[in-house]
């Protein structure tokens, strides 16, 4: 990365709460697919569910505006940032690294940089938001390669499973390996309210003697950090084990897991197309429709990739949430949910201590990090 | 490989017909969960549909007799090979090769390297039968890394896409990435009755600057190979692919292809989980799902997964096709129809020519390859 790496303090993201008390999230309101509306739509939406969530918008101002004129009840809780320029789609990451000062998705993640919000959403561009997170917010001491993570719906209790990395970066060593597991805990535990999350090591198979060299290595590494960590390890877990309730956190490499995440949701869209068209081959099967239809609804709520919208970016100074760039309304404000729950349970700086509780130079703080981690978790469990 | 590689000559296996012109399926009737029982009873369903199956079938011959007494239809298409051992599911492939000779699975893929049969079909241990069928089939002159084809059902017209490698290797560089573009391409031919096959190479996006440097690389040899190839390169593909239309071959190492394949079955089997859930909910969810009983079954039948039951090893003197481990009667005679098609087409030798057309020693033949496997083509259209 050959950018201007500016050696400005990066502020410390503690949870940022407006006076009246409320989290502040940082939304950007364009790049995605369905443009500012959508994104405005998704924020009444949260608003309306939920009076402890404040906004700082990002976007052209006069467009901003005369969207939120329409929803009065917004006007207290949404603040406008107006930004000139829009990170499109196909934009190169590496161009969004020089030239993107003055767009909507460069301001939003400065909010979190500058302390003023708490978490940072946004539906645009991938490759982009990942770059300008790693140069604004910097990576955390100990952390080599960041990962996103995502939520898979899965048999478990709680009906998901964390995945990670799912396309971060393509390749990850075992130290690497390592991180991920540590910080996928760490989001179960403030995510998902989970205390004892159970990693799985995603593998061909679960012999020990299976896979390539940097997991046989990493198997080792992660069952040696197991018990320090307070999480359960159990080894190698299979493709088939992704959406089942063998482990909470699934960890994989980039490129194996945007592989994995990707024929899963065309399974599953392969699987409601067939679906459909078996209900509409015969009178009979549309009247079993009819009858069915409220089962159908509750699967499809079930499996309905927008409720699990957000894939959040882990190993840095302060949390990204990534919104699928087609979210609608519905989408976004899953994703402001997620950036909510991560920001009110104090998760970025919760994380920070976890990974650097590992990170060899700092082994003496270890004790003091497990026990703010588990007293995290125990206030965590109450929130929403 | 550490092991014994006979010096005696591997039998040209031209289609093998007996007498009476069937095609022979060599069966291992050892090793799989469900046990012999469950593969007479697969071969007695393909007997019954498909007259021109002869068998010879492998394993203890005081049970497969029993068994086989009570089919009386099997007595004129089926020869019992006693063999004394079985290769058990957790039998390390090494130690099978070493002292293997003696179980039925060495005997079914001998029947093959002999001649004696078109194809071999076993559901027991899929790594000791690649390393069986490696060293008595013997790689085919060019191939480094053989693979495990399997078919995917997708959107395509045919209802099915070709993946390869699932898993028969962990790795794979950019020439055996080529290479299994060309068997995987031949294999669509011959077994899916496709002229032109598509062919896709599976990575984190579709634009040329993205994935791995041997992907990379894998993106340049087989664009220039298309052409003289007779195939269809699509360029990357994504995981959301495999079940789509866009390409009717998949290309991938076996650690992406095995995840991807179990998470794909995890996926479809995590769904009609939640489906049947979904429908015993109320008693009207239960009476909606009576009156769609018929659709539901048509869509059961679409995404069985023992409809596509068989991974074929490509690369190899000789096809072998890997039944699922825990297949029952339809899984087994889905695998035996499909190495009958392999078997009445002349797979085996054509997928030789073609693979020899690129080994760059042989390059004078492609002309006649070509021709012989096109007219292939048009003769296989017309198989079962």
């Amino acid at each position: 990365m050959t950018t201007d790496l500016s050696s400005e303090n990066i502020a410390s993201n503690a949870p940022a709460a407006d006076k009246s008390g409320r989290i502040i999230i940082s939304v950007d309101a364009m790049g995605g697919d369905r443009g500012p509306a959508a994104v405005i739509a998704g924020i009444a939406q949260s608003a309306a569910k939920n009076p402890d969530i404040g906004f700082i918008v990002h976007g052209d101002e006069p467009t901003l505006t005369k969207l939120l004129k329409k929803k009065r009840h917004l006007a207290d809780v949404v603040e406008v940032r107006h930004a000139e320029d829009v990170v499109t789609m196909d934009a190169k990451p590496s161009h969004v690294m020089r030239n993107g000062k003055k767009t909507s998705m460069w301001s939003t993640v400065d909010a979190v940089r500058n302390g003023e919000a708490a978490v940072a959403v946004s539906c645009g561009n991938t490759g982009a938001l990942m770059a300008l997170s790693m140069i604004r917010l910097r990576k955390l001491p100990g952390v080599n390669r960041p990962a996103i993570a995502c939520l898979w719906p899965s048999t478990n209790p709680g009906g998901f499973n964390v995945m990670l990395d799912v396309g971060a970066d393509i390749r990850a060593d075992e130290h690497d390996l390592l991180q991920y597991a540590l910080m996928g805990a760490s989001y179960a535990r403030n995510g998902l309210g989970l205390s004892r999350p159970r990693i799985g090591l995603l593998n061909v198979g679960t012999e020990e003697h299976k896979g390539r060299a940097e997991l046989k290595a990493a198997n080792e590494l992660i069952t040696d950090a197991a018990d320090q960590a307070n999480i359960d390890y159990v080894g190698f877990v299979e493709g088939g084990d992704i959406p089942s309730d063998r482990a909470d956190v699934i960890v994989t490499d980039g490129y194996t897991g945007n592989i994995a995440l990707k024929t899963g949701e065309g399974t599953a869209s392969f699987i409601s197309g067939a679906l459909r068209s078996a209900f509409k081959h015969s009178p009979l099967s549309r009247l079993g429709a009819l009858f069915a239809l409220t089962s159908l609804k509750r699967l499809q709520k079930r499996i309905d990739p927008r409720r699990v919208n957000g894939g959040v970016f882990l190993g840095l100074n302060g949390t990204v949430v990534k919104s699928h760039g087609s979210a609608d309304a519905t989408g976004i404000s899953a994703a402001i949910k997620l950036a909510f729950t991560l920001g009110e349970s104090g998760f970025s700086e919760k994380l920070a201590a976890r990974v650097a509780s590992v990170t060899p130079s700092r082994q003496d703080e270890t004790a003091n990090v497990k026990a703010s981690d588990d007293a995290a978790q125990s206030t965590n469990t109450n929130n929403g």
